[in-house]
């Protein structure tokens, strides 16, 4: 899309040289001929550094934009972000993508569905009403329980599991909200990526990411009924009991144990070797690896066996 | 059914003239040919002005119906009216039903089930493996994702996005116990209502209503792994964050944010823009709006903060 | 597969008679001609009752293993016992199993799949999209709804009702962990078996045993987003409320009621007719029937609300 049409989309003033826009991505991870947006303060730093072609900012972060690089003015940058990320969605399913190739033992239920554009690697077994969506990619020896449903994009290695009706890389939780507090989807235009050795229980979630990947390591337990926000990276080895879950872009190191019920807040950093007990609520970066933490607010494992001792005797 | 057979299948005396019954329904929602019940006595007020044709009471309740409404009278209402349920229960499928009408631009998966009687309307995307059950009806440019199953009688409406493996419209919790702990099922004869603008996430469940319906209003955003109790209500532009849910017949007003791992207990009205942080727990009304709370039990969110303070204080 | 074999595979010296190993148990449910381990030293007590043919161990426990009894003397039992788990799993599919069996004026929709070796009783309903794996056993006049998964070996009793997108026996979550922090997956050998007059929610799970069966008893009533682990028992007419949940080998006697969000710990005994308030977390056994807990750490009803008051006034 050209920038003149973005600007006309998003009813900002554009003079510039109209230039191809080949998609949209955080001011970090921006390449040439992307656009990024600022739609928090805390963001003006990486203005700088951003190798967007073009941002979407309001009057105020005007100023911050270097030479070089196109400022397009507008009141609402994130709702206008959330209008244009439908522009650059990729179609659900496209027929002019090669037929899927299967790899050589492969079985593959007459049941499922293979889209076309996706790529099954060798002696997987993909069971009944599996879907693997455009582009999609399936490492070998991989076995695909009923009904996982594999998004567009996304990408599964070598020797993984993945258990009945369970969803990867539906779309993260991502919308603008205006004034009037009406709601705009943000298409999540990212995808998921799942490193060899996973296994993934029944009926759980991981989204895929706004932009970039959701990243699931190698070695991975994931259990039943478990949440992978969007733009999460889970580090190797790392264990999530079931009905646990993480909101997005936190990113966890390797071998976490994350016990049933258990929850982290979004945008955190986990060390690794870090162990929660059921039902944790993690609201902040841990930065020591190898500590236990209990409870929520979160505490320190002892602490947390401290204060049920303490209520008993508030109850006496 | 008739009123005799009714009264035969309970085992409960009637001598008036027979009548057809047509439904059943709470007291207050019957209509005129409809039989309803009263199984807790906070209900009797509400015999008086009920419209039902026929209510099921137990000994002591009977003196409440009014002349020209038949009492049926049997020692454990709930029990009888769960035995009953069954025979207003539709057929699952119906091959009696026109064939399905899928409106003009729309994509059906040939790997999709579209039952007799369901209507698709214009523009939409149904992928593999979905389910749209009798009678459901499903509005112009919605885009179902792969094994989202809708059950019969529900309506999704226009601009609607629902996410892989999530389900609409199956059975309430809903059960009569006897003295001897043996459960009878409710059939659950209502159904869901999605209306516009609607975005679902993956493995999220949204049950039917035991009568009337459950309802998601305009442009609600309902994130992966949730729980909508049968006979809830949830406002225009509401949230609710991964894991969150509700028990049944709560109804929200517009705008209220549900953080993740939260829930609601059931029989409750929430007050317009109110925001529940992550694992609130919520037992009582909230009837003041644009508040913020946190906690289980649930308070007033900086006063939660406050108690983490002390908690902390206590500990040392 | 032979002793021989076993003990090569896994590396262990092994000099007496060749003997045909027929699968793996605990120490407690092995027979003759099955191969058990020791990973725990609390076990050691039940090594000399076990009738296992052969037992691995480590150097330390070889001494208990009695005589006519094989000790398979390894570094770290329950890895080897995870790679052998390997071994003993059945295939997914099998075609030289019979044609699956449909029960007279039973329903199968043309869009499910009934693997070969399974059998459906009579008058089912099984709708689109629903998997029935190798020799699993479906009940009379049970109702399988939209994309009910249930794995190969598992047996759905007589009138029972399973809602759209549950998974009945998927993987019970278990794995050994090496030095290293690497898994190693403990292959589910077991099954699990639903009584009569059960009905299981949407999108709820429930594991298959490591050894033997997870087993949920007549008139047994589970909800939405529901987690019961591997080798759990669930008592006649027990109550698991949405988004509850069970750790593995947890005993649960009849009519136990589980409030929404509420979880076990695994390994526990709870008495019958124990009743926990929504959000419990039970983490200890429950000798005395009858009474009614909340909270986390659990606690007496009444308690839990006297804390609730204490709180109150720690906040003045």
């Amino acid at each position: 899309m050209t920038l003149k049409k973005i600007a006309q989309i998003i009813g900002s003033e554009f003079n510039g040289d109209d230039l191809e826009i080949k998609g949209m991505n955080t001011l970090k991870d921006a390449q040439q001929n992307e656009l990024s947006f600022v739609s928090n303060s805390k963001y003006i730093k990486d203005i700088q550094n951003s190798n967007a072609t073009a941002i979407i900012v309001d009057e105020k972060t005007r100023e911050y934009v270097p030479d070089g690089c196109v400022a397009l003015v507008v009141e609402n940058p994130y709702w206008e972000m959330a209008i244009l990320s439908k522009y650059f969605a990729p179609a659900i399913e496209d027929n002019s993508l090669a037929e899927p190739i299967i790899g050589e033992g492969s079985k593959v239920s007459s049941q499922a569905e293979i889209a076309r554009g996706a790529v099954i690697g060798k002696n997987c077994t993909i069971l009944a009403h599996v879907y693997v969506g455009a582009n999609a990619v399936v490492g070998d020896n991989t076995i695909l329980y009923p009904s996982v449903i594999v998004y567009r994009d996304c990408k599964i290695g070598n020797d993984c599991m993945i258990h009945a009706n369970t969803t990867i890389g539906a779309d993260g939780f991502g919308f603008a909200t205006n004034k009037r507090g009406e709601h705009k989807k943000i298409y999540q235009n990212g995808n998921v990526v799942v490193e060899d050795d996973v296994e993934i229980g029944s009926n759980s979630c991981i989204d895929r990411a706004v932009f970039g990947s959701t990243l699931i390591k190698k070695g991975v337990r994931i259990d039943n009924l478990v949440q992978i926000g969007h733009n999460c990276e889970v580090g190797e080895y790392s264990v999530f009991v079931a009905q646990s879950g993480s909101a997005g872009s936190t990113k966890l190191g390797r071998n976490v144990v994350v016990g049933g019920q258990a929850a982290f807040a979004g945008h955190l950093k986990i060390a690794p070797f870090s162990t929660f007990a059921a039902r944790s609520g993690v609201t902040k970066n841990i930065t020591q690896s190898g500590k236990t933490f209990a409870g929520f607010p979160l505490m320190d494992h002892r602490l947390w066996l401290k204060l049920q001792i303490k209520i008993i005797k508030l109850l006496k």
